[in-house]
């Protein structure tokens, strides 16, 4: 049985019309949206020859088994949960790409179970809290959540019981890390790396961990038209330089990338010098130790940035990720199926997070991503062309077809 | 009769007691606490051998007639309005300075008439339009303005009446250019120069003119995780380098200051890359081609850095005001005069606005600045010394005892 990615996208555009508003895309975790989205992977599960069931924490789970009952499997998968006014793409190409290539083996037994899993929560959009599916497989599920209160004010444990499932046996959708041989994602890439490079497949190398930082800087504020420029102390253009040398350390370091979205100066009159200015840094690298350098050199550049201007400056964490490496002959078997398909290899990192950051800790990961158009995610725009998706998913047939865990 | 500084500081002691709120000072054209202070300053005037008059704007004029009636005066003064929140010497101090020294001369009669005035309106607080008695002065005030609510909602021609002036007969307050032979200011400096200096006074060269601008840029927003960094168009990286440079303009010509005061990136998330930022741009030079130069060099810079990052910027005009030239004579003298009291000579520009903008109409204008301390004002925590003043005062005296006019 052939793969059919004009079905593949047909299926995306069908779950997009599950949304809380007509005009856009909005799914979030255990909500009617995803009710009715379960039901219907669940549904295409069974007709690709795959036993189909809900999971206690409202993953979408189907399992084929290999040449006998029982082996463990190739677990394959993404989310079905969307930000607010999403793409169709994001999550859900990865559980139908995957659900396509189960069907194509055409009852076909490998030496490996397949699981294909569609994530309940990725996003956190209704908790506030990301990977809410994914942990709950991987074992660490945080179950101290469960009394947190949603967007609509809802705990998790109530929004769990209204969905018809039992808090307290959240514990029986954790995998052991034995039974999952390998976690592999097919997603968008969710960039502009291979649109740049005219290339429709990337083996991704890492999901990048990162840091996010407050940085304050205090200097003295004055009369913009009677403090001469050398008796000044401006926290503005202590800040400024702050944010030009972020550039260029990210620059300076592979694949690092740093950026300042937040800045606010103060007292934020026209004709006032800047006396305090707060601005916010996200710096993420695809090893911790690269991320821990750009850091370091960072902080060393706005130490000098601070002593020479005679202002005061410190970094308040706001929040820290680790990176989850992709294991590296996964990456190998990955690079082989995009070869076999023609296409030249082209290893890169994700910017963005995945379920591969809490799979990781159960099982070996690796991801495919899938060119998008303009780089563009977590937006109505958000666009994928038929051939590069049925590139994508036959080199995660091929992948699978030649799997073989380490 | 020896000038008395403690004498001066009590009397800006006795004036601040006249604030429409208990806990701190301000005062605004046309209120009660002005016809307090107006009869305060015009009783200290007639003490001091002057004939004293309020003018048909509210400003208290006093004359002390030279060798014989009826000659061309030498103006001296300042402001008797506030800020809000103000401090007790920016304006009052010239006005009181300029009293003393008139009581100084002990009715010593010169080849020139001299004209004490205290300003109603410098600041511009309660009709948003800065200079309003010095400009009746020079004969140019605006008399659209009588129609213009204040920030009470009552009128300035409604005000004018209700302090029992005559709105129609403004025009009586202007004096010709023949007139007035030069006005001449004491003032604090507003600024941290003499300060870092160690001097007591110092001669302004100019009161700056100035340019206010907002600034926009426009690059492409985009996911802080996932857009490597030669891809980017960072609207913020851009502005920085637009702010750093600003600095760097106003540092590399002489007396400019460059202020970037208010900045916003949008959309202002911390993990997405700016695609749009505004900042405000400040502008001050002692003469007009300084200015115009520095702003063509900043703009060079902006241009140079949008095409290099491809990013758009534009520049809105808010506001501008000429540069108001001190007088080479006046200057000379006043310089002279600093000599004569044993002080290094310090000139030095304005970057503050000050009642000689509205008289160099009708005049040659001159300013002494007396040292302030930290170069705070506008504040409560003003603050000058008892010896300061006196050197300043001592100047002013010197300056006017031998004085020639062009």
């Amino acid at each position: 049985m052939a793969l059919d990615a004009r079905r593949i996208l047909a299926r995306c555009d069908a779950l997009a019309a599950h949304s809380e508003q007509p005009d856009g895309l909005t799914r979030i975790f255990l909500s009617p949206q995803q009710r009715a989205v379960n039901e219907q992977v669940l549904a295409w599960m069974r007709e690709a020859g795959m036993q189909g069931r809900l999971d206690a924490i409202g993953n979408c789970v189907g399992r084929y088994e290999g040449t006998r009952a029982g082996l463990p499997c190739l677990m394959l998968g993404s989310h079905l949960d969307t930000v607010r006014d999403a793409g169709r793409y994001d999550g859900m190409l990865g559980v139908i790409a995957a659900i396509e290539c189960v069907a194509a083996l055409g009852g076909k037994r490998l030496p490996f179970a397949i699981e294909v899993v569609g994530f309940g929560d990725e996003e956190g959009v209704r908790f506030g809290s990301t990977l809410l599916g994914s942990r709950a497989v991987a074992g660490t599920f945080d179950s101290a959540l469960l009394d947190k209160a949603g967007s609509d004010g809802v705990t998790l444990r109530e929004a769990l019981r209204a969905f018809g499932l039992d808090p307290g046996a959240i514990g029986t959708a954790a995998h052991r890390r034995g039974d999952v041989l390998a976690y592999v994602e097919l997603h968008i890439e969710q960039g502009p790396v291979l649109e740049a490079e005219g290339l429709p497949v990337g083996v991704v190398t890492a999901i990048n961990g990162g840091y996010r930082f407050m940085v304050e800087v205090a200097g003295v504020a004055g009369h913009a038209g009677t403090v001469p420029m050398s008796l000044r102390h401006d926290a503005l253009v202590a800040a400024a330089e702050c944010v030009v040398a972020v550039e260029r350390v990210a620059r300076d370091s592979r694949d690092v990338v740093g950026t300042v979205g937040r800045i606010e100066a103060q007292p934020g009159a026209m004709n006032v010098i800047p006396g305090r200015v707060r601005f916010s840094l996200d710096v993420r690298a695809p090893t911790d130790a690269q991320r821990a350098a750009a850091l370091d050199a960072m902080r060393a550049r706005f130490g000098a940035i601070a002593k020479a201007r005679g202002v005061a400056l410190a970094l308040e964490p706001v929040w820290e990720a680790r990176t989850a490496i992709c294991d590296a002959r996964l990456q190998s078997q990955l690079a082989e199926a995009v070869r076999g398909e023609g296409v030249a290899v082209r290893h890169l990192p994700s910017g963005a997070g995945h379920d591969g950051m809490a799979l990781v800790d159960i099982a070996p990961i690796g991801m495919l991503f899938v060119r998008c158009k303009g780089g563009i995610s977590h937006n109505p725009a958000e666009s994928v062309t038929e051939d590069d998706v049925a590139i994508g998913a036959r080199v995660l047939l091929r992948f699978i077809e030649n799997f073989v865990a380490s």
